[in-house]
């Protein structure tokens, strides 16, 4: 199989599953017992909160574990709103679910949730956001990166219209870490969610990290782990894990990413040159190096995955972290896209382990597969395919 | 090392791991993925759920997956709770800190808590339960068994008193699910929370059990995981090890808890006869198999669980799922006991590792280390040590 859904879920690197091995083994104790076996448990989850605040120039103090991206999204929100009744919150109408769906709650707990529109490129334009913020505005919240067409937003200058009016701001950076160099103290953001599965890490863990002097509300509530914002006994195995994953993407991190830029590009354009009627959706520079959204005018992006998946290859239509996967992509609704651009988008996002000959095979099956399905397409006539 | 702790958290069963393994290497798929690696994720899940309905005789589609027992316990007390704001909640004095946190959060939401006492055993009176419920009340939330005391609550008496008065009725049964038999549909609670890690299955996972027609709100929203309950990729290896924990434990429940239970009867009267100033607290008889609770008067129990770690001892004063260890315990204040008995308590939990030799270690370990912290004990010449 080639694998070219690394935004849906990636392969656990070798030497992380070989960190967590111990913790897998004999070092299984309750981080919150006193003996060796907490002890050990405790040292272990320290050392991988600092290597995760080491990635994106955080102090280990502002990292806080969760159970995943959606979590630390929620977290975010719910923490930060709550605070605030009724307060307006801004984000963007091309967010993933784990942030839209938290805000559809807080419109029924009676917040005032403004959505930002985009261009046809997944673009937030900083000025609309400088228009839409008021004195009751309590959080801004905009993805780094879209999941579905890998377009880079404009996060340092989002996050300083937010500084200038002292309004806390999120960034849901699940598919930017690893992918595009972060710095937070640079950036200038306040909160930033990150995900363990996303960058060869194990899944069921991430990590909200939250500005010092930044309050929040626990989403969940008990024996006061992670600092009384995360309660529950910690999944130490995946959060040592997690912390060789960041350390990992830290090491390797010029040499993945030019790698996966490399085969995109290449793909991109053999795809581009060989197929007829493809169309790159998403920003043609400001996006993610290891994404690429295509429209294949005339396909249905569901027969076009099945087909693929029958000669070995998984891709994705648009997100893989939902389950209503039959609705129409609601990012490429906002960016404009009529019904039939929509129909045939497929989401080719590779990761470290991909290699070149895998982007020949892909373009020579992709080649059949597509001609096929345009062989008994409804557009048949319309496009001559 | 001999471990006994494993009321805080348990071993990874060998067998457990290796139905892990292939999750935590080639079978990495995001189980929303519509490709084979996508499918065969999903497909382990529903293997998984079906383990877990099993072990305690519900339906598989009543079973959803949370990131552990702490979050069990707020989705069921949240989910029920904020359906019907400012009702009455009843629960119990001596819960854990993942039901008495959630409880408080929710008084400040408005909602009436009532916290039922408890006997010196630190047992439950149903005819309490039955005086308190109004017609208010929209849940009941008491847990199967202490996890200080080892105290098992009359569950099936409890559940049948709301089940009457049409009131839902929860159940924390961390501490006593694969150590007693458990049967939701016998037994009539509506909701029950489970963990994996206190039953030799890994970290960071769960699950809760709904009776099928209970509607809860999400904690978490997202991507509509868990039939909506739970949003979030799920944490796939750990759900399979779960799984396989669960059929575990319902393949050896016999051959365990007999084990457990004779271990720890020994254990009990060895300690009982061979050290003076002893006494087991908790029921005598209504007891988890593996739990053993003491208190040896005029020793600190923080530096006898130092100085058993020192002598290669594991074990814990109480509860070792929170972060505020230093506090005096609330299940030893509900039960009346005074602060000399509070200081000096012990919790031995056995697990399914344990074996006689390790008992009699114990016994001669903590024999001396008891005589030894009392000769400087400040109540040396009351109790005449």
């Amino acid at each position: 199989m080639i694998y070219l859904d690394n935004a849906a879920s990636t392969p656990i690197h070798k030497l992380v599953l070989e960190e967590m091995e111990p913790f897998l083994k004999e070092q299984f104790g309750n981080p919150s017992s006193i003996h060796r076996y907490g002890r050990k448990a405790r040292k272990a989850i320290e050392k991988a909160r600092n290597q995760i605040a080491n990635l994106i120039n955080a102090n280990p103090s502002e990292i806080f574990f969760t159970s995943g991206g959606t979590e630390s999204n929620n977290t975010a929100l719910f923490g930060v709103g709550r605070q605030r009744p009724e307060s307006k919150i801004i984000t963007t109408s091309i967010e993933h679910d784990a942030i839209l769906e938290p805000c559809k709650e807080l419109e029924k707990e009676g917040f005032d949730i403004f959505y930002l529109p985009v261009d046809k490129y997944g673009l937030v334009n900083p000025l609309d956001l400088e228009t839409h913020l008021t004195e009751n505005t309590s959080l801004v919240s905009i993805m780094f990166a879209n999941n579905e067409v890998g377009t880079i937003e404009p996060i340092f200058n989002l996050a300083q219209i937010c500084k200038e009016k002292n309004i806390i701001f999120h960034t849901d950076a699940v598919q930017a870490v690893g992918k595009i160099p972060i710095d937070v103290k640079k950036l200038g953001v306040d909160m930033l969610s990150i995900s363990s599965h996303k960058i060869n890490g194990p899944k069921g863990i991430g990590a909200l990290y939250v500005k010092k002097g930044i309050s929040l509300n626990p989403v969940i509530f008990g024996g006061g782990q992670e600092n009384g914002l995360r309660s529950g006994t910690e999944n130490v195995a995946n959060i040592v894990g997690f912390g060789k994953a960041c350390e990992l993407s830290k090491i390797d991190f010029l040499e993945n990413s030019s790698k996966m830029q490399e085969l995109s590009n290449y793909l991109s354009k053999k795809i581009i040159n060989e197929i007829p009627h493809v169309t790159l959706n998403g920003h043609p520079e400001l996006r993610l190096p290891n994404n690429l959204h295509f429209t294949f005018l005339g396909v249905n992006g569901e027969d076009l995955l099945i087909k693929l998946d029958e000669c070995g290859i998984a891709a994705s239509t648009g997100s893989a972290c939902s389950v209503h996967i039959q609705k129409a992509s609601h990012v490429l609704q906002a960016m404009g896209f009529s019904h039939e651009q929509i129909s045939g988008s497929l989401r080719i996002s590779l990761g470290i382990f991909n290699n070149l000959e895998e982007m020949n095979q892909t373009v020579e099956i992709l080649k059949n597969v597509v001609k096929e399905l345009r062989s008994v397409s409804p557009l048949k006539e319309k496009y001559s395919f």
